[in-house]
């Protein structure tokens, strides 16, 4: 394997120098800018070796460097050993950033190439600044890696199907009719739609072409005069044909989008999203491109009453199972079982996949077990599968795609019966911001950025942090991470609106030790109207019981206990009519009131 | 004086017909982008007869339109009643803005008038923008107010001085090197600075030019070369003049200004500040203007050691003034005296005047009693001014100038013996406020905008909130507004660092009830260092009791008890020994530890 990425990166040089390249940069990235990708897309994996979901590789005629995250330090380093390839620890402040690196080593006038297709418009641009500015030349049509990569898988070819009105909630012809309003909005008459899952969404329509992404590998034009999806015959079956018929939407071959964009009016508004439309697009549409935002990102993240009522009964299906699997977990690990992380993620797809309308997991299981729970994307495999003991503490996030709504739920869970002072402590000064965000009440307007320092104040008081954010929007059977809200540090100026699902997942993972982190997936709704204007709250989606061991109650206010207490309640209340035997008995014991402390004034 | 507005406008129309000028736009600034202008500056104000400090005037050939924002619509109407003049609400939805006013009422080929040295060059370049969209041009070298207001006031001639080392604690000298050496950060050579308070700091010299700000009316050009400060003749004694040479500065004439910068080699690279500096310089500068951002800025926020020392200095003798004023007031009430809202301010102008270093206000003293206290920059004039009684809240914001440092305190009092439940729980949620961000501990990078939602949570509970800024920067015997930082729900991109001083003032405000103010200046220092990084807080400089009879403990937790109680432990500790009789009296019985909850776990 290690021998072929050296062989692959030399023809790569081949095809450089035919071209006149003195450096490529190959991105984990595909056409649509989506966060999983399709094998076919996996271009920097199969010349890299290396497997993390994140990290761009940059080839030169006598180099081969590759910039990837602390959360794959240890791991590319492993893959990368043996090979040419130079691991850049990006984020080090000794690290120069890729353009950075590429100005300091070539020339005036030597050319970086790339594929335009798997750059967005802004980061190409950006980059074309810095190169230009040192005399650097950026070709963005250089496209090499069929040449090099002989054993490309195709595209995706599954089949594509129509997401009942009955779980979506409006029809795709209305929705389309929306999102032009929108698009008018931002002085453009049409708009051309590269990301899936907003394909997805405004069309009604899912498949199976990337892993736990129930997405539908296509590109769509909307317009007053008609409506295009581009998208390959072979996964659009007479069922489909006829609904889109129905929906007023036409078909073409995914691989004439290029020509079509060509044939438009030049005197064409075309709006792009510019942070999730390639550069080769824009590169096409030329003069007619309006790069503005996404005409359908607000739409799709404002769920309907519809989509509401299934996301509600999905999270009591996933409440089911969660309680089932930490249930059998517990029981085994006591009974001395010799369970492993890839077991308990093994319970879990076997009783969510139990469930009614079940479709698939939303992302891989996190199952992190002590010191594997500090590693923020960890999942566990052949080499690493840690065994569970009595002792120390097990962070699992996992979630499921069921037709009617997607789930995202992280619980921390301690595996001895007298946790220690430390694993008290820790859980709950993260559980007091899950419980200062989650009881957040804030004014019409306020955006995430605004609300994280909430769920991150009493970790900072005692000098600790997490790096991650708080926060980010979930799809509705669409992908576990969408925009346009997050809460989290960096500021994002889109507000939370009534009708969002955005997790609350405040964490703390001390190295070599363990893992927290406490995830619930929050609706926002309206809190009530003053005279000082409409304020909005979150409801609770998530039901599941954290573990009530791990309390520290001594370190908590009587407000927060109430709280806990009272999502408790409502967690058995729900859950309990569909539970019997031992998961209802392991229910009653979880949901235990905590004892509030008496207060005299 | 309301005839004379109407005259003057029609003088003005004569100057704009006869340079071809479809509208004029009169903003409320300097050309040193101030924020508050010295009476030669008060162009808007002689034009349109309203004096408040913000708002902007537009003059077509047949109409006169002023936009302000909400603290001003009652005064701008009354101002503006019985002149031609239209009042524009800004921040109203119906209300355009002054861009999209022009767009729609002038037509393709018409011309705004503008005098570039007033407007900054980032707001020049968006009106620009506009305009020219619609076909409407820009004259931004359009200047006839010397020709309509014929008894303009001079620019200010006082005597500019030296700020003794003593209080500065670093040469300009050694200020100047380290300002080029971030100059050189952004790709320049030199820069060319207007905004007063950076000129004064980094030269340490400081005048009386602008009511409350103790600014020197100049600009500076910094380089390797030479270093340049262009002032009027009369502002420089000889031991200004002797002073300045040996910190290598030499001096030209104010109105030298263009022309010098005209003279600079057509390769200079000549850093401004593209939000405080004007659009008129940087035409002048031309291709040589590299804008960017202040190169002063950051090393001005963060006080050196010995400007620390003279703050808390200046802090105790802003204490006992306010323990004294707050004592007299309150004795003088009870005892049956018809105080009055400007009693209040001459009684604090009294005792701060009396104090070692005391220079000047720094800025004018709101006293605002009941009612008063909610119109959130209320000054009593005259008219306005109430007289106090035993009931209701009084708010009194004010501050000083010292030699060695400048405060800015508010404090909101009761005026009965027995505060309302309402008066106690609204003041007892603003201190709830002021306590979390005072007490709130937060990684290196944090900024203001990531801590401004602590403040607030309490309020927004309740359905409560206030539309002000809770923090802003202050200077060191310099404007009491400073930046760059900031604690407010607009996210500015500056980390609160270690040495920065900023104002912690959440607050309240009811119409026709109350406002509550709770104000204490504090600042960032190091907390500690771990594994996770550096982690800074907050050490509050300000010495003056809260009104112990305005809490409601039953609705704070024994940890803001605490910290209230170990403040008042800190006042009285400090300020104790600097008092005595009455004024002692008043200071130990308003530092009494609150009582705590007993609490059983």
């Amino acid at each position: 394997m290690k021998e072929n990425i050296n062989t692959r990166l030399n023809e790569l040089r081949g095809q450089m120098k035919a071209a006149g390249i003195s450096a490529v940069i190959v991105p984990q990235a595909d056409p649509h800018m989506s966060e999983y990708l399709s094998p076919h897309w996996q271009a920097r994996r199969m010349l890299s070796g290396f497997t993390g979901s994140a990290g761009d590789l940059v080839v030169t005629l006598d180099a081969a460097l590759l910039w990837t995250d602390s959360r794959y330090f240890l791991q590319a380093a492993d893959q990368l050993e043996g090979t040419e390839i130079k691991l850049m620890k990006d984020g080090l402040p000794e690290t120069p950033s890729i353009s950075q690196w590429l100005t300091t080593t070539l020339h005036a006038g030597e050319t970086v190439g790339i594929n335009g297709m798997v750059f967005s418009v802004i980061d190409k641009e950006n980059l074309e600044m810095s190169l230009n500015a040192h005399g650097i030349v950026l070709n963005s049509d250089f496209d090499p890696i069929d040449a090099v990569w002989t054993d490309r898988p195709a595209l995706p070819e599954c089949k594509a199907f129509v997401h009942d009105i009955k779980y979506a909630g409006k029809r795709a012809r209305n929705k389309i009719a929306a999102v032009l309003a929108n698009v008018k909005k931002q002085m453009a008459a049409s708009t051309f739609i590269s990301a899936l899952d907003e394909i997805a969404w405004v069309l009604n329509i899912r498949s199976n072409d990337v892993k736990y992404n129930p997405v539908v590998t296509s590109f769509l034009y909307l317009s007053p005069e008609e409506n295009v999806l581009f998208i390959d015959d072979a996964k659009v079956d007479a069922a489909l044909a006829e609904y889109l018929k129905a929906e007023g939407v036409k078909t073409a071959p995914y691989s004439s989008v290029k020509e079509y964009l060509k044939s438009l009016a030049a005197d064409a508004k075309v709006l792009v999203d510019k942070s999730r439309t390639s550069a080769g697009i824009v590169d096409v549409l030329g003069a007619k491109a309006v790069k503005g935002a996404s005409a359908i990102a607000m739409d799709k993240a404002c769920k309907n009453d519809v989509q509401l009522e299934g996301v509600r009964a999905a999270m009591h299906r996933d409440g089911i199972a969660m309680v089932k699997s930490l249930c059998e977990i517990q029981d085994r690990v006591a009974a001395g079982d010799k369970l492993t992380e890839m077991d308990v993620a093994e319970i879990l797809r076997k009783y969510r996949s139990a469930g009614e309308l079940y479709f698939d997991e939303s992302f891989g299981t996190i199952a992190g077990y002590e010191a594997h729970g500090a590693i923020v994307h960890y999942e566990a495999d052949e080499n690493s599968n840690s065994t569970l003991d009595k002792k120390g503490l097990l962070l699992i996030d996992s979630g499921a795609q069921y037709l009617d709504g997607t789930t995202d739920i992280t619980r921390t869970i301690a595996m001895s019966d007298a946790p220690t002072a430390e694993e008290k402590r820790d859980f709950t000064l993260v559980m007091k911001g899950h419980i200062a965000l989650g009881s957040a009440i804030f004014p019409q307007g306020t955006c995430g950025a605004q609300l994280d320092a909430l769920a991150r104040q009493f970790l900072w008081k005692e000098g600790l942090s997490y790096l991650h954010g708080t926060g980010h929007g979930v799809g509705h059977f669409l992908n576990v991470h969408e925009g346009p809200q997050s809460i989290r540090l960096n500021y994002v100026p889109t507000p939370l609106t009534p009708g969002m699902i955005t997790s609350n997942e405040p964490g703390l993972y001390k190295e070599n030790v363990h893992g927290i982190r406490c995830e619930n997936l929050v609706l926002t709704v309206p809190a009530m109207t003053t005279e000082f204007g409409n304020f909005y709250k979150f409801e609770t989606l998530t039901l599941c019981p954290f573990d009530l061991s791990l309390f520290d109650t001594e370190i908590m206010t009587n407000q927060e206990i109430e709280w806990v207490n009272e999502y408790h309640r409502q967690v058995r209340e729900a859950l309990a009519p569909g539970l019997e035997g031992r998961p209802l008995e392991w229910l009653y014991a979880n949901t235990e009131p905590l004892k509030l402390h008496t207060i005299t004034l």
